[in-house]
C-alpha cells in the first residue's frame, strides 16, 4: 500500500498534500482502490470523508479505524497516512485470523485533518459532528482567496451537501484511530504502542500588529510605528510565558504587509498556537501573551487586535475503550498530547480511543518524522488485535 | 499629466507598479505619449530606460532630469513619478518663457529602480553604469520564480542587449534628479524645496535562520530549534544597535518555512536594510548584528548565514553642480537623505544633482505619501530655473 501512496503530494521539502486539490484527489483514488481491491463498500459522506465498509452498514454498532490523509506543507509520511493504511492491514489481519466480524466495520479517511489550506483542522469531523458552522466552512479562504466551497466544487465535492451528519455517526459504536506518535514518550519508555489518554485543549490565535508604512532608508527611528518590532517581542514574550506555564506556544505563520526590503511594514500578522494541560491554564497563558502585545504596541505607536481563530477543549478519551484497548495489548503505556485529531473531534459523538506507534526523534509535521517497519508492524498487530477484540468479544 | 498617470498600478493598499509587468507596460506607454505630445524624439536604451529628447542627442554635454516610475509595493504616487512629470513639466515652462536651449536636453525614466520585484535597486542605471553584471540582472528571479530576463522578454525587450552603456553616459553632461522628500527637514525648515548633499552608504543583507521543523503542538520547547525565536531577537537587536549608532536598521521582509499555524518553522529569512552616516559606522552595525544573530542561533541551537545582496557606498553629489542650483534657487537647503537614487548610481559617471519636495508627514513608500500641489509647482518652478540656467548660461 505504501508504495502506490509514497509518490503522491511529496516535494523536495517534505509531503504537502492539501484538502481539495488535484493532489487530493490522488489520495481519495488510493482509497478507493484499496477498498475495491478488499471488495469493500466505498462511499464518501456529505462532508467528504471516505469510507470503506466491510459488512452491513446501516446495521449500526460499528466498528471504525482510518485517519486522514491530508498534511500540513513540508510534512511527514506517516501523519495521517499511518492511521488509514494501518486499517486496511488490519482488516487483512483479521481476515488472514479468520475472524467473522459480528458487528460491521469500516476504514475512514477523514477531509482536511490538518487545516493546512483553510486555516481550520478536522474541517470533515467538525462538520459531522455539527461544531463548525456549515456557511463558515464554506467561507473559509485559502492563501489564493480561494473559498472552501469553490475548492470543493472543484473536486467535483457539492458545498450544498455539507453539514451534521448525527445518523451516520449514531450507527458507529467505536471509533479507534492509530497515529504515529508526535513526541519522545514511547521512544524513553522503550515501546512500540502506546493508548491515548487525553488531548490538551488546544486553539489558534491571529494577531494583527498595525503600524505605519513607511520608507526604510529614510524614516528617522523615532518617527516610526513598526509593527515588526511588537511582532518580534511577543514572539520572545509567548516562548518565556509558555516556558513558565509548561504549557506550548508557537508562532510558525506570519504575513507581512507590504514585505518590501525596504519598506517599514504597515501590517504584521502572526498566528499563534498555544496548549496546555488544562483550560485554566491555556486561558491565561493566552491572556498574558496579548497583554504583554498590548503594552509593547503602546510603546511601538502599534495598534493589537487578537482573533481567536479556532479552539478545541480538553478531550478525555472514553475510559472504558481505553482500558480495554490497554489490557487487550497487555498493558501497553497511556500517554496525554497536545496534538488535535479527528478522534479527538469525534469523541463528542462517539467512544473513542487512540494508538501511538513510536517516533525515535520525536519530529512530527516535517519530513524527519519517521516510524521504523517493525514499529509500524507491530501498530498494525496492535489494532488487528484491538479490533478483534471489539467485533468477537 | 497626473490624471492619466494615477490609475495606473493602483491598488486599495497603494501603489503596485513592478518593473516590467503590464502594469510597468502602461506606464512606458504613458511616458511615450507625453514625449510625442510634446513633439520630443522617443527611445528605450539597451536596459530598457525611456528617454524623450528636445534637440540633437548625439550633440553631447546633454542636460538630462528625470526619475522613475515604478513602486515599492502598496507605494505611494509620488514617488518617481514626481521627477518624470516634473521634468516635462520643466520642457513645458523653458518653452513657456521662450527659452531657446544652447545644449541639449532630455526626460528619462529609469527601469526598475525600487528593486521590488528583482530584489536589486536602480537595475536600469546599474546596468548603464557597468555597476551590475548582465548575467547577474538576468538570472534575478521574482517571487514567483520568473526570471528578469524572461519579464524582458515578455515585455517585447531584449534581454541579451542589457549593460553598460558608456557612449550614452558621455554625451550627458549633467543629470539633475526632482524627488519628493523621504523624511520631514524641509518641512521642519518650512521650505517647499532643497538640494542634495550625499546619499548614506547602504545595503541589503538576507539572514537565514535554519533551525528544525516540527510540530507545535506536541514538541517540547527544550526539544525544538526554533528559528522564529532567532529572528524576532535579531529584530530587536537590530533597532537597538541601531539607535545607538544614530544609524537605521530594519526588518521589512520575511520568508517563513513552510509556515504553518502549527508547524515550529524549519527556515526564516528576514532582510535587513541599514543605512549610516559612513562606512565604518555602516560596517560596523552590521557586524555587530550578525554577531547577536550567531549568538542567540547558538542558543536556540539555529543556524545564521548572512548574505550581502546590495550594496552601494556614499555617493556625494558634484559639489559645483549643487552649489550652483542651491544659488540659482536662492540659497535652497542641502540636504542628506538615506535613501538610494538612480541619480547616486549615476553620479559615478555624470555630474549629478538632486532637488527635493516637501513632504508635510515625511511618509514614504506607503498611500500617505504626499505632496502639497503648490510645494509640487514650486519644485517644477526650481527644476525650470536649474535646468535655464545649465542649458542658457
Amino acid at each position: 500500500m505504501w508504495d502506490e501512496l509514497r509518490p503522491i503530494g511529496r516535494t523536495a521539502g517534505g509531503y504537502r498534500r492539501f484538502a481539495w486539490t488535484p493532489v487530493d484527489g490522488e489520495l481519495r483514488a488510493w482509497f478507493r482502490a484499496q477498498a475495491a481491491a478488499r471488495g469493500l463498500a466505498h462511499e464518501v459522506d456529505r462532508n467528504g470523508n471516505e469510507w470503506a465498509w466491510l459488512g452491513d452498514r446501516d446495521r449500526g454498532d460499528a466498528v471504525v479505524t482510518g485517519s486522514h490523509l491530508d498534511s500540513v506543507p513540508g510534512g511527514g509520511a506517516f501523519d495521517g497516512p499511518l492511521g488509514v493504511v494501518s486499517g486496511f492491514a488490519a482488516l487483512d489481519g483479521l481476515r488472514a485470523r479468520g475472524v467473522t466480524p459480528r458487528r460491521p466495520l469500516a476504514v475512514v479517511a477523514f477531509a482536511d485533518e490538518e487545516g493546512a489550506r483553510f486555516g481550520v483542522a478536522c474541517v470533515g469531523s467538525r462538520l459531522a459532528c455539527g461544531l463548525l458552522d456549515p456557511e463558515r466552512a464554506r467561507s473559509l479562504r485559502d492563501a489564493d482567496g480561494v473559498t472552501l466551497a469553490a475548492a470543493m466544487e472543484r473536486a467535483g465535492h457539492d458545498p450544498a451537501a455539507i453539514g451534521p451528519d448525527p445518523e451516520r455517526l449514531a450507527r458507529v459504536g467505536a471509533f479507534i484511530e492509530c497515529h504515529i506518535e508526535q513526541g519522545r514518550a514511547l521512544a524513553d519508555l522503550d515501546r512500540p504502542v502506546g493508548v491515548g489518554s487525553v488531548i490538551w485543549p488546544h486553539g489558534r490565535w491571529r494577531f494583527d500588529f498595525a503600524g505605519e508604512g513607511n520608507h526604510a532608508g529614510t524614516t528617522r527611528l523615532a518617527d516610526r510605528r513598526d509593527p515588526m518590532l511588537t511582532y518580534a517581542h511577543t514572539v520572545l514574550a509567548a516562548r518565556k510565558r509558555a516556558r513558565l506555564a509548561g504549557a506550548l506556544a508557537t508562532f510558525g505563520r506570519v504575513a507581512v504587509e507590504p514585505n518590501g526590503v525596504n519598506a517599514v511594514p504597515s501590517l504584521v500578522s502572526g498566528w499563534l498556537d498555544s496548549r496546555a494541560a488544562d483550560a485554566g491554564t491555556l486561558d491565561e497563558l493566552v491572556a498574558g501573551i496579548e497583554r504583554t502585545a498590548a503594552e509593547r504596541g503602546a510603546r511601538d505607536g502599534v495598534t493589537v487586535t487578537v482573533t481567536r481563530e479556532s479552539h478545541t477543549a480538553a478531550v478525555a478519551f472514553d475510559p472504558a475503550l481505553r482500558e480495554r484497548a490497554a489490557a487487550r495489548l497487555g498493558g501497553a503505556p497511556v500517554l496525554p498530547t497536545g496534538a488535535g485529531h479527528d478522534a479527538g473531534i469525534l469523541s463528542a459523538a462517539v467512544p473513542t480511543a487512540m494508538l501511538y506507534v513510536r517516533n525515535p526523534t520525536g519530529v512530527s509535521h516535517a519530513p524527519a518524522e519517521h516510524a521504523d517497519e517493525d514499529d509500524c508492524r507491530a501498530g498494525v498487530a496492535a489494532l488487528t488485535d484491538v479490533l478483534e477484540d471489539l467485533v468477537c468479544p
